[in-house]
């Protein structure tokens, strides 16, 4: 249950429920409902005494703010029937987080009050904040827990308090920890054959298939009492894992493409350059978000502007003329141009038609030319994309990359430095 | 009320419950309670015959999908008192849809079933998608509204079918209608005492200034009974406000700076280069993302390794000697190379240090220089932005926007095309 009328007038997305659902999920508890109630004392204990009908407890975030929080917990301490009180151990904890802060006047009575608690409750620090968060126990064992809506204060408190309580009263299940394979270059359908055998024989660790844009991920789930345990579950089936799907795998868990190909192309020892036309500079950007990008990206020419292809990449006028602009041979030439002009290993190029304007019967929005270049060879593909401008662009973006990988990850055509 | 056990597992924030509270907000109705279920006919009906004890009626989104449907629509027929029964117009409308985007094979069962209402309901139409909302009403008058959970579905059909319907059985109050000025280059303090007198003398419309990072919004808000009659309150007071703060306003409500900047750019005729470093074709891509933008837009060079400077901008090895890449020299050599190479009227080059590594005591992380080549000038900025590399570029490359605006917003030296 979240607690702020800032929540009911639509001023705030309540970003507390999931987070909380997402760890009670992960340790096996089943949440029936979420609400989201305003600072109204009559309205709130309804809830809570409704909620507590049909199950053996609620969590809830927020109402504990100085000027409401008298209102939560009175509803909360009527509904579990007990009354409220000063918890001493906690107002002192206030005390010296306002001396710590070099406060020196006296604490004020909004700031003492958040030191008064339900009768009994157990108490859940709150190091990040001054209001405690804490568990109310009604007579039958149902609880009511509250904790800060702020998340800073909210997060720790729920993974390192209110966790390990609900732990050790209800013998929590495992918590289930992750680990992420990201691939491309593999369809799902043929990802899932490679690795089907193991989904049927395995019951902990589990693994799922799941396709994104251009993306498909192996996610492998273990249960298990920590991080440790499970690392020791999920090992030999990554192993294998990476034994049945090779290459196609380009990193794990918060790894992006383009993290994992600055890696191997400076690992490699290769330099790459960009040719761009629909992509405007957007497969560049990519590459220089990832720190470390300077020892292999050198640069790029956006040739936006037809006449440009010709001036600063070398497509010669015929080309442009015969095929069009967007065209597998200008791709190509302006993947060839770019890295005899900057002197690298490898090059991307992009042309294309984002929209809205410029398409024609034999040449559909979203018509899409990607090509690399590396030695003597130049790749390329035709993509149609279907979308917006914005998907349009987004997509080939994506797909470049998806290209290099597929390329960097052939053993028999991998690129080598000019020895 | 969102349903969905996706939302109960965490898995999904829930944004749809705060557009909808706002929405209603606007029109003066009261939300008491948000509430999340998942796809579970039991306890759907149940929280349904609960809320329409407590409220006048409910309002849900999501589970309207293909395979959970039938689901929420039993449980939302049962609740009202009713049941369900094909409506022919919403079965031919999913034909119609299905027929403009080309299939040709009969309608399988499960769109087929979206067609299935509750009695008696009122139809709410979906040009968005396949599955129609509807409002179901009880015999005391309460009601019952559901909407798809696609954000792009929901959100026409919220403005465009369910608000008009609710003003016309309750009598709404009037909506607050908005209209926001985006302005960039004065500090929010001059901006407030620029307009401080209009703000004591409204009432309605009332105003309102919005800092952001690098732009500062006035929005308008009138409280009207439609959207002509709130533009009548507007007008005044924006022209008001545009004579107030001048050329500083680049846009208004979704128009972005870099939209701004193409259609006026556009109107006069210039076109614009990009010379690109520590931005590494972000300012080029942000550019793109404009339709139309290929009229002003002819290209640019991304010089991320310093030997590109020179080779393809003509900065001389001298200068990057003396001054090092990221300077006020450099930067100025860049954007009057990339002017000269490409042609046209104006550039702008980027040069600076994003980190993690890079800095020294004389220049430290975060340090950008940015230039904006015209005519025989060039105007350099020196800014030391906080943050991670993320924030740096993202904020050197809507810095080197600002600053364009500006110059283009300076009445005496507005670029002009050669003669």
């Amino acid at each position: 249950m979240t607690i702020g009328t800032e929540i009911l007038l639509g001023h705030l997305v309540d970003t507390n429920s999931s987070e909380v659902a997402r760890a009670l999920a992960d340790h096996g508890v089943d949440v029936y409902q979420m609400h989201s109630v305003g600072d109204n004392a009559a309205r709130l204990e309804a809830v809570l005494r409704g909620a507590l009908e049909r199950a053996d407890g609620v969590i809830t975030t927020g109402g504990l703010g100085p000027t409401v929080d008298d209102l939560t917990k009175d509803a909360v301490a009527s509904a579990v029937g007990t009354t409220l009180e000063l918890h001493e151990p906690s107002l002192r904890a206030i005390e010296a987080r306002f001396a710590a802060l070099g406060r020196t006047t006296p604490l004020g009575e909004n700031n003492r009050r958040q030191a008064i608690l339900p009768r009994a409750c157990v108490v859940l620090e709150n190091p990040n904040g001054t209001a405690p968060g804490f568990v109310a126990l009604r007579a039958d064992g149902k609880f009511v827990a509250c904790m800060p809506g702020v998340p800073r204060e909210l997060r720790p408190m729920l993974k390192e308090r209110l966790l390990p309580w609900l732990a050790g009263r209800f013998g929590l299940q495992d918590a289930i920890y992750t680990r992420t394979l990201h691939t491309v270059g593999i369809p799902e359908s043929d990802l899932d054959a490679r690795i089907e055998p193991l989904f049927r024989r395995l019951e902990n660790p589990k693994i799922a298939v799941l396709a994104h844009d251009f993306r498909v991920d192996v996610k492998i789930m273990a249960k298990a009492s920590d991080r440790a345990a499970a690392d020791d579950l999920i090992a030999p089936v990554e192993a294998e894992l990476r034994e049945r799907i090779g290459r196609g795998i380009f990193g794990v868990d918060d790894e992006r493409l383009e993290d994992a190909l600055v890696r191997v192309l400076t690992q490699r020892g290769l330099t790459l350059a960009t040719a761009e036309s629909v992509t405007g500079g957007g497969i560049s950007d990519t590459l220089v978000r990832v720190p470390g990008a300077s020892k292999v990206f050198r640069g790029g020419i956006i040739a936006y502007d037809d006449s440009l292809k010709t001036s600063l990449l070398g497509v010669e006028e015929t080309l442009l003329r015969a095929h069009g602009a967007v065209s597998a041979e200008v791709a190509e030439a302006m993947a060839r141009g770019v890295r005899a002009r900057l002197g690298t290993n490898l090059s991307i190029a992009s042309t294309g038609i984002a929209g809205p304007s410029g398409a024609s019967a034999e040449k559909p929005l979203g018509l899409v030319f990607l090509a690399i270049a590396h030695d003597d060879e130049v790749e390329v593909r035709r993509i149609t994309f279907p979308g917006s401008r914005d998907d349009v662009r987004r997509r080939s973006i994506i797909a470049a990359l998806n290209l290099l990988w597929r390329l960097l990850a052939k053993e028999e055509t991998r690129p080598v430095p000019p020895t």
